[in-house]
């Protein structure tokens, strides 16, 4: 296996720290984003959607996206599960897996993409072109502050998102409240659950992979 | 278990689908949302998300959207697999699920609720206010167009979306088809592998679950 990757990214990240709690160690490639790689000719016949990150596997084939690389660790390598043990639980992990990437990710990235010089014109990933809309920019920014209130009001109910283990939920939500952070849209430290949380979660080695 | 619906709202097919897929009957209560049912306190007590599908589990607890009442009934009742088999079978429904829900659902919810009347400031699903985008409809309608040429390359390829089994990201392509062709969106005719694809998916009894 292989994985293709780009440390200054948000979600390669998420399977950094999936590969981390997990205690795994594969051959990894830098795509360096910044100077345009995940658009060269060779790194198209590798992912054609010109994105990171992307897993090569054992027969040769390749997954282009974190979620599906992280099933495919958790089901090939199951422990410690990343996605849930019972089914209530598995089924939680991927409602929350999907409100963070809806409600939290896509807004934060819609907040930058649509405002940030160096993606004129590449408002979305991936090899189409799209021009930026101020708009959609200004609406993701009020979008990720309506979710930062949501996740404060779950984990003040419970340890971690999917209940009270630590799971891939919980790996998502941290990569976006730090690549929010970044871009001055983090969550109030007035939101104590969710700042309690973060700490803990910022304390696991897998936090730095 | 109870499954929260409603006929004429594209998600909840998602649902109905897979229980007619694994022969399952559970009760269903309509939520009429063309008269706004959704924004009830009586529905908000069930999924403060004010969206269906949402599926009441045994425990008296909710799941709010379809992938995670997807996930939850794959793990009680496996039987016909829908997520997929193998590792990589599962990893590939789950990249094609990501896919469809963000170049294909997404853009086609995009084109449609950025226009239509009944929508103004309800231009994303749920309780909270948002204007309509109109370059966002325009950006969701070009993208779906894109889309059809990514299903139409696949589905030259292989069989089903995920390889040689029927799954939920058919279910999910399917939706998406009719969605966008409810609204003259769809697929052209041209698209040979995908209209073929589609006259399949159109035949299982499923179809009209």
């Amino acid at each position: 296996m292989k994985l293709y990757d780009c440390v200054s990214a948000p979600s390669p990240k998420r399977v950094r720290m999936i590969l981390a709690e997990k205690g795994l160690d594969i051959p990894v490639e830098q795509v360096d984003l910044r100077s345009g790689a995940q658009f060269s000719e060779a790194y198209k016949a590798i992912n054609p959607r010109c994105t990171v990150p992307a897993l090569e596997m054992e027969d040769g084939s390749v997954l282009c996206d974190s979620r599906s690389i992280v099933r495919f660790l958790e089901e090939v390598y199951p422990n410690p599960p990343m996605l849930g043990e019972t089914p209530r639980e598995k089924a939680l992990v991927e409602e929350w897996r999907t409100r963070i990437e809806q409600e939290g990710f896509m807004a934060v990235a819609e907040a930058f993409r649509n405002t940030a010089k160096g993606f004129k014109d590449s408002a979305i990933t991936g090899p189409q072109r799209y021009a930026q809309i101020p708009e959609l920019a200004a609406r993701g920014a009020d979008r990720v502050r309506v979710f930062w209130d949501v996740l404060d009001a779950r984990l003040s109910d419970t340890a971690f998102l999917a209940g009270e283990n630590f799971t891939a939920a919980d790996v998502d939500a941290y990569i976006v409240v730090e690549f929010a952070s970044r871009l001055q849209l983090g969550p109030s430290e007035v939101l104590e659950h969710l700042a309690a949380w973060r700490e803990v979660v910022a304390a696991r080695p897998s936090a730095n992979a």
